[in-house]
């Protein structure tokens, strides 16, 4: 079915030329006829796969939600084996460390202030809150169950707090880079996940 | 100077109505238009204030810092004779705790995600930055000095981390309400004071 095929391949280029222009230009300017000129077609074009621009939002958030997912799932096998120290490597997978993680970064914050103010969106944007929640649970409790964290935490508690930790990590990092450098993240989530560790 | 003084007025009445505004429609939707209505004025009115779109943004996010430097005036007060009870209070003037703060946040959240692409914006929004990192920093010395804290804190990194504290809970409160109430906020910002006490 090559028809279907490139159907889905020309949304999906579509919605990685959305997200350029988001990155570029902040979301409020991620114009139709923007992101019909980055992803090189018509207008017309475009709306054949988009009729309106929340929709291409919408399916631009679901790519960003998509991607981490995906490194979510290698996470999720690192998860088995894991250490106090590749938990780090895990948790660096929700900052900006590099620029893709950058651009999610990006657009993960801009699509979130959208989203308080478009039911859609902040049905995915709750999603994701929750699949990053999980993640991070299920990567405590494999640390308990391995002896490598405190007995006596409150998992739910420290999956949250942890969670609010890599926000902050990446709001900061987003809006004063020079407050915060990638080693300094790097060093507070060490700091952070010493701080669990069983003595 | 009645001249003077209505025209100070009207500008902060306009910018009072371009706050509600972006609170209750996001400020991509926040139209010179809708802002002039909001403040029932005409749009021509509304232009002999504010030429443009963004001078408008601009004025209403440095109202936001203006009203949060009054609050911090108020503070700095109250840190001379700070307690790690009363330190608790005053941290609960920088997240969403009721409407007025919520109306705060949602605005700050908005035009952060905005200034990330706009200049003048940006220099606004580090300035608050600046001006809240101090806040703590001076509070935090305040209880170093009293003795109420650990002496061997590195109070620059602690001032950093509990900023990232406040914006992570109100990031989390205005995003996902049901997963954290303000009774929350305030026993996590209490559970952090005491990880900083002396022994």
């Amino acid at each position: 079915m090559p028809k279907i095929v490139d159907y889905a391949a020309q949304k999906q280029m579509i919605g990685e030329a959305a997200w350029r222009v988001i990155q570029r230009e902040g979301v409020e300017n991620a114009s139709v006829r923007k992101i019909a000129k980055e992803a090189r077609i018509s207008s017309g074009t475009l709306q054949h796969y988009f009729k309106t621009q929340p929709q291409l939002l919408e399916f631009t958030m679901k790519l960003v939600v998509e991607r981490v997912e995906q490194r979510f799932a290698v996470l999720n096998e690192q998860i088995i084996e894991i250490t106090l120290s590749s938990a780090i490597d895990v948790l660096l997978n929700f900052v900006p460390v590099n620029e893709e993680q950058e651009l999610e970064a990006e657009v993960w914050l801009a699509l979130t202030v959208k989203a308080l103010h478009d039911p859609t969106l902040h049905e995915i944007s709750k999603q994701t809150y929750q699949s990053i929640y999980e993640t991070l649970l299920a990567m405590l409790q494999q640390l308990s169950k391995l002896g490598l964290i405190k007995q006596e935490l409150e998992l739910n508690m420290e999956a949250q707090k942890l969670h609010m930790l890599l926000d902050a990590l990446t709001l900061h990092r987003m809006v004063n880079p020079e407050t915060i450098t990638v080693q300094e993240m790097s060093s507070l989530l060490t700091q952070h996940m010493a701080g669990l560790a069983s003595d």
